[in-house]
């Protein structure tokens, strides 16, 4: 039986062998939660950068261009890191590239494995879609903090355990570390982060509604996947 | 108020700041609660070192000589990592030093704190008490397994968090985490663990007794402190 193990922490990754396996990067809040919220709303494809020169240069080839660091948008770019910048219809077939603080290295460190795609609660029903079908190991890569441990990657971790229970393997510590978080929040995500002091410094940035919208569950049918340098939906 | 904080793996514990801090350093399987069983019996003190030939220099200074490596007694050293072993009269008035694959990196590294402390479940109260006497912030410093996130060690912090909490902050992340995992498990930690892959492991080793015992609560008030390279009894 394949196993689901987690990396609480991109710094952690070095630990992990990803060659043969799958990795989930996860950003829930919120860089994951708007990468499939604009390709669901129809962006052809995005590239995750990590340098904002970087991101920025794609601006002459015609791409919207995003940046967020420390949560909010960054000087002199299109759009930020809310996944309701990515609903509005001007996106449809637009190219994006985007950089944010932690989500963006995660993708970038989670490329040895097989595959890389992009989990949020947004599209966990479909992920654990994907990775029953593929039957392989997977590691789910938490963004974190600058390198910390967060709850809100922790439990996307969980309720993605939890979906693959009875066919994958959960006895990893963190893992099940993970699954049992996620059962003890799941009735109300919100009210469980809410006693977090990072949550509490993303809601002192006035983006509680997009904290509501990034912990719904299955509003989106996409699996991003990373081919060559892009995010494209997953076939 | 002060606050607690949890670095779950020796590996992240660049990004915590420790000056200024408590550190308690932890391997509840079974480092640190052999340690803390030591110092019970009558131990002198423990010099708590990272390599096995250091470690075995102290024979000649009539110490009693004690390595670990992979959960098993290293060749030639007098004993091994089971808190059994601390508990026999011949280890009264003598000094001990010890090497283990994770508990003794995890002191090595927790140095930069204030001070440090040797947590197990068998003093988390007395190390409670001393914490809340000396008012600091604390960070909880998990050995972990090779620099991965264990369960045992996080359930430590969890219940120490349970005991300091109303006397301190408990909404940092991994302290959040710790909490409810440890609130999940606290009825039947044995039981909680044992799906554990990282403890099955142990369990092949046939040391369910000793793990049976390193789970158990407020056997012992001994809070060991690092003074110099040395652990003694905190007075």
């Amino acid at each position: 039986m394949p196993s689901i193990d987690v990396c609480f922490s991109p710094e952690l990754l070095p630990l992990f062998k990803l060659q043969g396996k799958i990795a989930v990067a996860v950003d829930v809040l919120r860089a994951t939660s708007s990468m499939v919220t604009a390709l669901s709303h129809g962006v052809v494809h995005i590239a995750p950068v990590s340098e904002l020169t970087e991101c920025m240069a794609y601006k002459d080839q015609g791409y919207m261009v995003a940046a967020e660091r420390d949560g909010v948008k960054a000087e002199g770019f299109d759009l930020g890191n809310s996944p309701f910048h990515y609903q509005e219809e001007g996106v449809r077939g637009r190219h994006l590239a985007i950089t944010t603080t932690n989500g963006t290295q995660a993708i970038r460190l989670s490329r040895p494995a097989d595959e890389v795609l992009i989990g949020a609660f947004l599209n966990v029903g479909a992920v654990a879609d994907y990775l029953r079908k593929a039957g392989k190991d997977v590691v789910v890569v938490c963004a974190g903090w600058k390198g910390l441990f967060n709850l809100e990657d922790t439990l996307f971790a969980g309720a993605l355990a939890e979906r693959l229970e009875g066919d994958f393997e959960l006895n990893h510590d963190a893992t099940l570390a993970a699954y049992h978080l996620y059962q003890t929040a799941k009735s109300d995500l919100l009210g469980f982060l809410s006693k977090s002091s990072h949550v509490q410094r993303l809601e002192r940035l006035h983006i509680l509604p997009d904290i509501e919208f990034c912990l719904r569950e299955d509003v989106y049918q996409v699996v991003p996947i990373l081919q060559g340098d892009f995010l494209v939906p997953a076939q």
